[in-house]
């Protein structure tokens, strides 16, 4: 069994019908497939399907997360918004933010949303998009609360979480940019991913508490070596991954008032858990600096400029971010989003437990 | 001859009259003696006085920029504000946006401001810690007009500059964050350095068209290497260093309407000049999201674990970026900032040709 290919919409209704079974009200559930989804479309392999039970159904079964909660805007100055998640599900609080910052930006040319007291809330190029859909720029940041998982220049134990930007710019024909990265080299569901596959990770990816190279990724999971930042060493740029990692700390954490990745002084209880997480979401309103079609057709020029410049290998065009996520959503939209075999067959179980149909059967209601 | 030291003062005082010899008015020869000397005093020697000679000087000689322009507003709506700087020196416009973006925080709770028709404005950290030093979160991006100097993964051609950004915020005891970097693995400068000291540039700054290795700094200026950006390979995340820098363009460039770096199709002739330059400033202000004494205890508090973790090296303590740009400026202004001896030549002949005090003699009034 290599795979299973399910049609995108069989997978959204499942996933939403699972959140739903969990207490989440349909319209969090929509919000949380709506991300979930975007993963698999964008071929984000480690923050889609893969993610479900080990990251959302797992906290949703053991109470770390509140599947009722409702995130509030509780502070809100001009252009500016402090949501409090409740502690609600990542997804919902993110696209709350989002959705906020949005009607800020719409009003005010910009809006600067800040969430403390979220979870984890997937990819963020799902929210960068959502600004970008409306014809915003919009950038989308998250921190990982208290969790320590990637080691400074000349640092001998992790301090950061693999905090993440996303970016994206709406554009006229072209597929949008969209930028979604992690200040780590890599993420970890990469290094899961190679250790599940039973490979290395490259070089650069992993070192350990001196600064030399590890590639067996169970070192990673025996608490032996860590993720670097982007970047690598001090002379190939590492301290700027790093730099852009407590940027996102200052205003995910700090700012926000969430947890922070290297508060040890203030017996706030470490773990890796998904908990006080922060997010941030700046969106800007193309409207309020020039003509959008204007700005949409340069951006087009930009973009398709890059994509016709000569490539070092002519089998490997240049591209843009955005772009190839965009090539792999309209395949998976036409075939349907292929889920690794474990996945599917934790699917199955999940769909038996919660009592829901399973994304390749059709539902009760005989749709899809 | 190994170096001159030179108090700041003096050295402020001399740039001040070198631009305001070539007509520009006291406020802006003093905005860009602030600029040049931030460099020198955070130690970010390619971007002080070695620069002044190399860029402003020519420039201003040449005609290349408007010594006598006013940057301007030509567009305000709601916290956001488009700046047309009038081809002035990129100092006096990058100044200007971040004293607007600041007020427009103050009232906002945050500011977002856009720069065309600017030209080089130094090291971007000045601006991010004006917003700093006004108790406010600060972020600074310039792109580098329509100059491709940095090579794209997969691409044979450089496409974009060395675009940088700056982010700053404000600590309570602890030296300012401040990250201030350009988005390729090392900026032109430290190639130009190592090429002048006679020296290789270590693995990953530069590649060749076929994406090779180049470590020969006279290979770039032959314009057979290109630098490359921060994460190098594919593998190890190159795609995050470019997807920056297009994230810079878009916000410096298409968002402002100035220069971009991969536009070759709309007849715009193509340069190493520092013109059609664009800026972004975005501002936060740190009141309207939480108390700002708060703020900066939970900054310190974070900064300072960061410094008392162990290192990996007990000689190379773990540091945060604008931690070590404090140390330097706290010695620099104790015993001067240190010129090279050909930087040093050039100023007695400029000074000589300008008919203003070299920073090393007492000036017309016995100052100093």
């Amino acid at each position: 069994m290599t795979g299973v290919a399910v049609p995108v919409a069989r997978l959204h209704a499942f996933y939403r019908a699972v959140f739903e079974a969990f207490g989440l009200p349909p319209g969090h559930g929509r919000a949380c497939a709506d991300g979930l989804t975007h993963a698999d479309l964008a071929g984000i392999t480690t923050h889609g399907a893969a993610s479900l039970e080990r990251l959302y159904v797992r906290m949703l079964r053991d109470g770390l997360v509140d599947a009722t909660a409702v995130p509030r805007v509780v502070r809100a100055v001009g252009a500016t918004a402090l949501v409090d998640g409740g502690n609600a599900v990542g997804f919902v609080s993110a696209e709350f933010a989002t959705r906020t910052a949005i009607a800020r930006a719409a009003e005010h040319g910009v809006g600067a949303v800040a969430v403390r007291n979220s979870s984890h809330c997937g990819a963020m190029g799902r929210y960068s998009a959502l600004a970008a859909e409306a014809g915003m720029v919009g950038v989308a940041m998250t921190n990982l609360g208290a969790q320590a998982l990637v080691l400074p220049p000349d640092a001998a134990t992790p301090l950061f979480g693999t905090n993440a930007v996303a970016a994206a710019a709406p554009t006229g024909q072209l597929p949008l940019f969209n930028l979604d990265m992690s200040t780590a080299v890599a993420a970890a569901g990469r290094v899961r991913a190679a250790r599940d596959r039973g490979e290395r990770v490259p070089a650069g990816w992993l070192a350990d508490a001196g600064g030399a190279t590890v590639t067996d990724p169970a070192e990673y999971f025996a608490g032996r070596a860590w993720l670097r930042f982007l970047g690598g060493d001090p002379e190939t740029g590492g301290y700027k991954g790093y730099g852009l990692a407590v940027l996102i700390d200052v205003l995910c954490g700090t700012l926000a008032g969430a947890g922070v990745g290297p508060d040890t002084t203030d017996g706030r209880v470490r773990s890796r858990a998904d908990a006080d997480i922060g997010h941030f979401v700046l969106v800007l309103d193309v409207g309020a600096f020039r003509d959008l079609a204007e700005f949409r057709a340069d951006l087009d020029r930009v973009l398709g400029a890059v994509c016709a410049s000569p490539p070092a290998d002519p089998a490997r065009p240049v591209s843009y971010p955005g772009r190839p996520e965009h090539e792999h959503r309209e395949a998976a939209r036409a075939t349907g989003v292929v889920l690794a075999a474990d996945v599917a067959a934790g699917f199955e179980r999940l769909a038996a437990d919660l009592g829901v149909p399973a994304p390749w059967e059709p539902g009760p209601g005989g749709a899809g």
